[in-house]
């Protein structure tokens, strides 16, 4: 049996704790489908199109990680790709109650699929793209939290 | 001397967790009168007046809870209607802290008022009103996770 | 119908916030039972006798409230009272999730048993039983921290 | 490659939410391997021999799950099973953390081995072996928390 | 050396639990410049001029507190000014994660900065700006949680 | 005005963590007063001397620490050394919790004493003594989480 998961979020942009939380999903699974979010809750700064380009540059090494915009509901989309788990990256407490509420109510939705946490390197552990592109924005150094292609990407956005 | 409980809300919509924290509190109390939020901070997905009509029909067995839209300061509301108690539940850490804020608040502001915190059942413990909207919104099935008849507003509020 | 809730705890000492509690409940029902448990899990400062007479002594102008021992499963004791619900006190995150976990035990158990959680005097809120013991083996001044009365018994407890 | 994962614990006893876990564990990994501990913090109720009877029984239906007896450091032990992850249950925010914190320690010790939390069912969300001990120490009915086998043996333990 | 600190916000408004941080930090540095945000992220009810004149009369009795408008990268602004730390407050489990989070990226902007968290009086533990003005909004009287100055600009703005 | 704090702790043994945050202090304080706790709650693996002496060791590069045995009530300590904070490293939500109770009983005690609260590195973010005891005790090599004096130390300690 090829064990797939999927790997759902909005990217906005691609940090290094996202590019790590691939490779260890890769230790686990055969295969790793990201699922970019085409309909964030927040207006992005940077396009479907952009996200799922960027995340592909950065993960061009891997022969087993597919990149796929998405939409729709999660469960449905899990299912159709025959994949037996949803990956999920755990910092914070904060963050674990409501990926707790999420898992569970996509477990109710269809009790086939399992959620996956993992816990990204310590030092990614206050990474977020929120912050990132805060920081980005004015002007501030952030070659140490984004892959390398994206710091150029982020300079450009922000005209810095 | 008759218990009476205020337990507000924006309902927006009813779930089977609301409708379970009515009936507990109804072993503590010999009234319950439900404030529904004329104005929430976030556009309802349901009127004032269908939220009101919905939480009606859900507890119609009940004759000793009384469903009322509600505007001001809640403490006022509260004294007004002779109630000795606010009516919360918890569920999960980050309910909790905003909860206690709220609480602390509500009694700086009155100090005669009670806020008694109810545990819904765990089966409840992860559904909010904005999880529900959204995997109704994606077709996704909640009929586990609000009242019969609040399947069927939502599928028509989604054309679903 | 008289409402009676059930207080159970160690109380050793009894401390401020334990009768700002017993306060707050005597605003939601009509009679309060404080149940002392016998055989706490950690060797108390003072004996089952001491505790029950210490809190008999600092609510002893409460006609409605009730100090006994107690020993057993907490929610036999609860219905042989007749009582319709269990009083506790939040304070801080770690008690809400330790508090959630016997509350659900306890209806898992008994589910007609509702626990009712109050938040007592912020004044009060980093206030234990534990923490007073350990200032006043100091001899730590605890006057603002507990009943006058319990002052001088922890005094004679340290020899201070 | 077939994947394997250890689940590590002191188990005492095994309750319904450990065997939920190894039904999920088995979603993800080919093999599971029960590593009970030898020598837990507390004096366990019941005996190393008795733990691992115990869980073999209720898993009896499982032929990919390996229970064992396990001492020492769990990185080599994880490694010498040629396992990829370390499962781990997660149900509250206080778990959590300290189960970050063993997360990060054995990724310092071992940087090849992922612990990877899954989520019990909520049902089993609250239950530790330790409530179910102390229910069941004063003759509470726990036959709604741990596996039926599980029952009579705590039931015999307690004289109950 | 003359140690100098930055206390960053929004101050909208200005509430005790500001000012009792500010006579806090005052214990521990020897001067405090409190850098009010000039664009925050939600439109603020006092301007930038009212808030910045508002802390200012509010610490008028303060030889060694500078207020001063600001925008751009925190870390920038900290590094001219000489000073050796930020100042924030800690009230609840949900600041401190979030507060971290910042902490932690300017650490990484700039590693010669530290972050100090203190602790507001307990009874200011639940003010936020946000409760604040909710409650003004309403009528409520917020004159035990913000300076007397804000109470009036409060009722002005709210025409109450 | 010369700034001096203290930083109270068991140290059993010195952890990366504790460096760090002395590090930390000493860019804030003109002089910090490392107080060893004489008696911990726990017994500990280091006797007072040898935890003194290993602080001592590990901080002998900096002419502004001072190590010191302490026992008694911390505030008094604190006011003879005329110190002005109190200095505590925060690292997770479980720490915070206690800390804010500590600090806010230990300002009851003596309201002129603040404590100061400094986050460590977030790669020693996980790091306990009981961990690294724990670790150290198999056999597990420790030697990224304590200082390399205390290596030796530990080793001796478990004759590994």
């Amino acid at each position: 049996m090829k064990h797939i998961a999927v790997y759902p979020g909005t990217f906005d942009p691609v940090t290094s704790g996202h590019v790590d939380l691939v490779e260890r999903s890769l230790r686990i699974f055969d295969e790793l489908i990201v699922a970019v979010a085409a309909n964030p809750k927040k207006a992005p700064l940077f396009s479907l199109d952009e996200r799922i380009a960027m995340f592909r540059e950065v993960t061009a090494r891997y022969t087993n990680v597919v990149i796929e915009g998405f939409d729709g509901l999660l469960v449905d989309y899990v299912k159709q790709k025959n994949a037996v788990g949803i990956i999920r990256g755990l910092r914070a407490v904060s963050d674990f109650e409501y990926e707790m509420q999420m898992a569970l109510m996509n477990r109710r939705l269809d009790s086939d699929i399992e959620t996956v946490f993992l816990m990204p390197n310590e030092e990614y552990s206050f990474i977020t793209s929120t912050i990132v592109k805060e920081a980005a924005s004015y002007g501030g150094d952030v070659s140490s939290l984004v892959p390398r292609e994206v710091v150029e990407k982020l300079k450009r956005k922000f005209g810095k």
